[in-house]
């Protein structure tokens, strides 16, 4: 089973090494991780960004399934890139795993990021009085539920961990998820 | 043509008729617009999450096409609910077009938020260390390419409105995009 490495981790100092650090958990359970820095890209082209795209839309075609990485990234929703590519992987029909190590709900989270007004018998509302979903998951219930009934529920830790950009607790039960799945496959 | 009509518009507080106003504005140009409030749910219901998903899928399913509003929201992306669905549309092989209230470049859009540290001859990053991405569009390279390669460029604002979240002028040129595209194909 070859698994899509979908993250922010690509955003990391040490981009490079947590990528082969995970597909090493991979190869341990007999999975093949791809990572999308595995692509080779040339960074100064005027085309880098489409290059990056289309390089990652083929690693996806050819992945199994995706382990996608939603630890809330600069504001109280998992990375955009990521959630493009957890969406696009269910739409294809692929295997969708994801993890997040902030175990926060999403109501909880917005309230940490803006001044949230609790309304008496009506919805919680942000400063620009928008809505701020509250059915007590970590995130966007689109992306939760399609990991209900695309994969597997989604993975969070009893407690936040020290370092969420390099703890892979986590990451490693989704792995496993995905291992059981291929064995019950074949 | 019947198009999924998506974005955060849903957590406004006039959400319903802001739906009406773009279903209208699709009827005008001969498509359907399909947008995920028109969906009954009990949300008094424990299951209430899971029913809007699954009502949510068989929508987009139903649809030919997607308009996504990726204007910025509660934070320098898009909505997370809204991109899973742009991704979803995308790996089902549907019509993806979107626009964003926001002119900003991605990268000055974070340094509005964060302290964004400039480094000579690296990469911008984050008060976390992480690269802020820098390809001068306005949002994650994902969506951007996703929009060039599987309908039409990212329909942007030559300067942003006073009211983001009801000028329906970029969402107006997605729906000339889906009719040229309907009227072509016919």
């Amino acid at each position: 089973m070859k698994i899509y490495l979908a993250g922010p981790d690509v955003f990391l100092p040490d981009a490079i090494e947590i990528g082969r650090k995970k597909a090493a958990q991979c190869a341990r359970h007999g999975l093949t991780g791809l990572y999308p820095l595995d692509n080779v890209v040339d960074l100064s082209s005027p085309d880098a960004s489409l290059a990056i795209f289309k390089a990652n839309e083929a690693m996806m075609d050819a992945a199994d399934a995706i382990i996608a990485n939603l630890t809330p990234f600069r504001g109280p929703s998992a990375d955009a890139g990521t959630v493009y590519e957890l969406g696009y992987m269910a739409g294809r029909g692929k295997l969708c795993f994801a993890y997040s190590n902030d175990p926060a709900s999403y109501r909880e989270r917005v309230a940490q990021h803006y001044d949230v007004t609790e309304r008496p018998g009506g919805p919680h509302v942000d400063p620009e009085g928008l809505t701020v979903e509250d059915f007590g998951w970590p995130d966007n219930l689109m992306m939760i539920h399609a990991l209900d009934l695309h994969g597997a529920p989604l993975v969070t830790p009893a407690v936040r961990p020290a370092d969420i950009w390099h703890d892979l607790a986590c990451f490693e039960a989704c792995v496993r998820l995905a291992a059981d799945r291929a064995n019950a496959k074949s």
